[in-house]
């Protein structure tokens, strides 16, 4: 150990001066060591020539500054005249209209507001690479697609490219708090000084815009779901107005949370009832003053009549009557209410899983236009595996988005690595078989299937005050992979590691394959030793770190017994129509399947079913072996993972390569936590030794249940 | 403004390459431009030869990495054997002992355990360059001061230096809570991660050991004064324990706070008596315990009896008795405790400024040998300026330390520029007439006049988990200025402001001679526009941002008309033999002069006299013009200091510049803001014009009065 220290100091701080603390991203461009990509690149760095003015055309002069010399070495060349002598042109259709074609120009105007076009244009008998957007917003994007191009060595100055979102409201949701603390954040505090705005612009709000631009994300939300009314009244307008402007030039819209009892607690009147007319009044003059500050105001996101949240419930209103009035306020600014699905409550004795739908189905086609219902990927809680949530398909008149959770809070908060796309892959590729029998969720969420034109991915930040943004490292391609799904939900988790590890690490090909393959095992290995086969929620108490199979206390649906329902007969929630039914609540098509153990996929298997611990899998082992060799399984995966990064030593600069070292050691033991403590307590049901094919857990139970965290990250102080 | 946002968006990007955040402090080493001074270093560079082994040799190793590649543009060259071709010789006295003459031996011997000597040495014919310590240790902190001769353009390779620190205990208070949070902390957060601790070692504590030892930093207490229990549980031991060995070749030891009544909360006992024989058993196996994770433990530091905090006055003990227990049990071990005399309870009826005198005082000569009295520099609470505490030189027989405070509670926390040395100077410099005639605070802390060996100066801690460790970059001269005065209480505020500002920003003339001069002016200007001519405590509630001279709720002496005494007649609190006395716990030479209120000196004048309005100042003008007067050249000096520092925009880097320039623009506000709301509500006791000469004050005194912070840094998140 000492040893290790004593290494551990003397590479670290010799590394001082070539330091890479993780800050840059994946926009810290890597040279570029292709020589005919480097001869093409520099060559159009030698005149890039702007059509028209734009804030946001000096953002890409500064991009492409900083582009230019990391990845060639040298400043770019920006031409003010003799457009005969430039290379490279950037603008707007319009702007560009004298010297396009009318083809390329219709071309370009099916794009939409935030789409592009580069590629090579004829003018008077020579060729330019261009970039053309419908607005200036869709230049920048272009801009950062041709870059990284550049840097995966894909770019071909020949041919054309154009691209345009399938979801109009690509969105990040902070669930920070005015006080700093940021809930479920595990890379430090929030990023938002409140007390030093609208005074001091954080330097880095400027690199968080950047750094979403280049994705192509487009709005955010930048408090909490659960909300404080404070952040409504006109001192915080002021601050958020700031953020506002700053956002702007890249193309990113502010929203904010608004808690539905703000009308007592700002507002002075003595209910919050959305019929009421002074509530009405108070939300139509709150938001007509958001709008004098931010006229490009994003709209309100909600939390309401969930885990203690007030909503219209409290006035015997429904959802949609609540929702509707702030919809009504915000219609005449063209903002959006984005309003939570996420919702449950003492009042329903069901099966949490069911709730949304009870609550929300009934109400179809009784939300307005400019409103959206936010819904979790899957019914329970961002477990690390869900079927999709059974609301995707079954509203067919109201507007459905959907939501992420970026922030690790149950794949391993700061200290794993799990990268989350193959889990986003696997949500939207779901088959819902509604409202169309061939729909999937993205087709619904996107709008393909369900033909809703106001759509939303969202996710919740894993972004904090930590000097690289996510507290580990690796979690950067979470929020990457995010940004990317949101633009095309059809986008494979492979293509977005391959991209983020090659303008992450650059292209050395050991490395590359050697990350790539560590980020695409890396789910698959989580669930294996947290929830394999269907469990879930059975974490910790409260900070959700670590296992806790064994937590009750609270009401029963907080407890993890609720949900693995271990006795000593078998394991696994009934959720058929024999138990809770809450299978009920999908299409025909996969009640029919996935009500026979032996058919449904196994991975949603005790999900649904509760089943003896003999049950036969499909690999001929009984259901208790197969929990043991899943488990053991994903601790396996996770040592391959380290071995695999510390035989790069070589390959990454120290201060990157001893960050991910000492956590993937931290992740290899939390595995095997996991493991030996949830095989121990279901143990004590089943009864059974386990397979000796699978190294033995060990350490012992009541030691397991008796740690405490008290620095757990992620929760609001309490001391 | 909108234009002011383009503008800064424009060149806050493109500078991304060359971006200088904050994060290297004053060991960002700048290029030697002096050329005899480059060909001389670089001569040096060629060859190091360490004369023995150690971890602090692969520090200093590091150090001269960094230093070479930054300050020459090339590596510097170590040497393993042929000592005639080596330039520079590294090692402790007893390494070089074969090639020193006996009386250099000597003379470094006398230098003590943390000194070191530097200069030639001429060994068979050829001379060398030498640093020498008598233990590793010096031999780091010699490199350091080389370094940075060389960057202050002193270095002569011809001349012998040699230093040894006036105090033992040099030491930083953090006040960090385990969960993340600083008390008065305005710089983020803590940099403490006790979640990933033991587990993951943070490229900051390392940095951040470096720093320190830069200044000959030595101790540190990692936890806040008001203390958790939870600090002395084996499990928490563990985490410290990594801290401690990463600390340790920097020659830094580490402390935590002990809370007093932790033998009831994690011990089990029923009672915290510190004469019971459990609690007494409690506290030695806990102190073994924490010795057999950290051999080199510092010890305890506590805050008893005081704002809440438990002590030994619960069980009818005195300070000595309770403080006693501690220190039996450190001392098999070598360790301290210190025992802070910031003090005052409601049993007390009296001026609080006399309570530490009234507790300790009787208490001289029974503390044992390995205990020190913290006392804070001034009676009340770091106000912007307070007569030294009365205790010093009022307890001969026990060993006294110096307690500042770093982190700017009450100067203008993290939005201002106040460079705190010129306070730090002004109470070393304080005659206090005893326990000798010529006695000066100064000399009471380091021994030279006290006699004691063990002597301390600590600081509360401004660093937190902002980029660039203290908030307002300019605030990283206050940690600076803090470790040169606690390694010399005799150098002056000036010296130093020359040493950090040439660190931090090179040796560019004009950037030089400007920002030294802000620097020297800002803490006169922060007293002259807060609380000028003896005024105290007329802060904001609780979170002390702001003016709140208005402030009252709670205890009268949580208020401030309780410390200002205004009204119709005057204003000033009356510490003289007529009023409270506190006076009379100073030494007769000054109880003399200062009970006059003509003979005081001015900057004291309202801490110990209430006066007229009318009241003739030696400028001739009344105390209440004088007020207005002082208040306005507050504000014109901050004025002024946001004027020098924008014609610097060529000199300076674009982030540091801006970041900068956004907090002075804001400091100008607050000091204006403090101005006209002191002023105003003064205003309404002395009925009378503000004097023609000064700006008049604007706005209402109620809107003032009516304003809330809800985000105020610094306090415990509540919400």
């Amino acid at each position: 150990m000492k040893y290790l220290l004593i290494l551990f100091l003397s590479i670290s701080v010799a590394s001082s001066a070539r330091a890479n603390d993780g800050y840059g991203l994946w926009l810290d461009y890597s040279p570029v060591e292709n020589s005919q990509l480097k001869q093409d690149v520099s060559q159009l760095f030698t005149g890039f020539y702007f059509f028209g003015k734009s804030p946001t055309y000096e953002i890409i002069r500064d991009e492409l500054e900083v582009a230019g010399q990391k990845m060639l070495g040298s400043s770019p060349v920006f031409s003010t005249e003799r457009l005969a002598q430039t290379q490279v042109w950037l603008g707007t259709r319009d702007e560009l209209s004298q010297v396009l074609g009318l083809q390329t120009q219709a071309q370009i105007r099916e794009l939409g507001e935030d789409g592009y076009w580069r590629g090579p244009i004829v003018f008077q008998g020579k060729t330019y690479y261009a970039i053309i957007g419908n607005r200036s917003i869709g230049v920048l994007y272009g801009v950062f697609d041709w870059l990284r191009s550049i840097q995966t060595d894909t770019f071909d100055p020949k041919t054309e490219n154009s691209e345009s979102p399938k979801v109009k409201l690509r969105m990040l949701n902070h669930w920070d708090n005015l006080d700093g603390t940021v809930e479920r954040g595990y890379a430090g505090f929030s990023i938002w000084n409140w007390h030093k705005l609208p005074g001091y612009i954080d330097r880095r709000y400027i690199d968080y815009a950047r750094a979403n631009a280049s994705l192509g994300i487009n709005a955010v939300s930048l408090t909490n779901v659960n909300a404080n009314a404070r952040i409504l009244t006109t001192d915080f307008m002021k601050k958020a107005r700031v953020l506002a402007d700053l956002f702007r030039p890249y193309g990113i819209r502010v929203f904010l949370t608004a808690r539905f009892s703000a009308p007592i607690e700002i507002g002075g009147l003595k209910t919050a009832d959305p019929l009421d007319p002074g509530v009405i009044d108070f939300w139509k003059k709150k938001t007509d003053e958001m709008y004098s500050f931010i006229p490009d105001f994003g709209g309100y996101l909600v939390k309401a009549n969930s885990e203690g949240q007030p909503g219209p419930h409290e006035y015997g209103r429904d959802h949609a009557q609540g929702a509707n009035v702030l919809a009504d306020a915000l219609a005449p600014h063209g903002g959006v209410v984005i309003w939570r699905a996420f919702v449950y409550s003492h009042e329903l004795d069901e099966d949490r899983h069911k709730h949304a739908n009870l609550e929300f189905g009934p109400l179809d086609g009784k939300f307005r236009e400019n409103l959206i219902i936010q819904v979790k990927n899957g019914a329970i809680d961002f477990m690390p595996r869900e079927p999709f949530h059974p609301l995707f398909g079954a509203m067919p008149k109201t507007n459905l988005g959907m939501e992420f959770q970026i922030t690790q809070e149950y794949l391993g908060q700061a200290t794993q690595l799990v990268y989350l796309a193959p889990m986003w892959e696997e949500v939207f590729g779901s088959k819902t078989y509604r409202p169309i029998p061939a729909s999937r969720v993205g087709g619904i969420v996107d709008g393909t299937d369900s033909g809703q034109k106001l759509t939303l991915v969202a996710g919740v930040s894993n972004i904090g005050t930590d000097r690289n943004w996510t507290g580990h490292m690796m979690a950067q391609s979470n929020w990457y992979a995010f940004g990317r799904l949101a633009w095309n939900p059809d986008l494979s988790s492979e293509e977005i590691a391959d991209e983020w590890v090659k303008m992450t690490f650059g292209q050395d090909p050991k490395a590359f394959a050697a990350i790539k393959e560590m980020l695409l095992e890396s789910r698959e290995a989580a669930v294996n030793y947290m929830m394999p086969l269907g469990l879930h929620h059975i974490m910790g108490w409260d900070h959700h770190y670590g296992p806790g199979p064994w937590v009750t206390g609270g009401r029963p649906d907080w407890t993890a017994p609720y949900y693995h329902q271990a006795d000593s007969l078998g394991i696994g929630f009934d959720r058929t129509a024999s138990g809770s039914d809450a299978l009920g609540q999908y299409a025909p098509e996969i009640v029919k399947a996935w009500s026979d153990p032996t058919q449904i996929p196994e991975k949603y298997l005790l999900w649904f079913h509760h089943l003896p611990w003999d049950f036969e899998l499909h690999s001929g082992r009984t259901l208790w072996d197969e929990i043991g060799l899943h488990y053991d399984t994903g601790v396996k995966t996770a040592r391959k993972m380290e071995e695999t990064w510390n035989s790069l030593e070589s390959e990454i600069d120290p201060e990157r390569f001893e960050h991910v070292r000492q956590l993937l050691a931290i992740q290899v033991q939390e595995a095997e936590w996991w493991r030996n403590a949830c095989l121990l307590y279901f143990q004590t049901f089943a009864k059974r030794p386990f397979p000796a094919e699978i190294e033995q857990p060990t350490g012992d139970l009541e030691d397991y249940k008796k740690r405490s965290f008290p620095t757990a990250p992620g929760i609001k102080p309490k001391w």
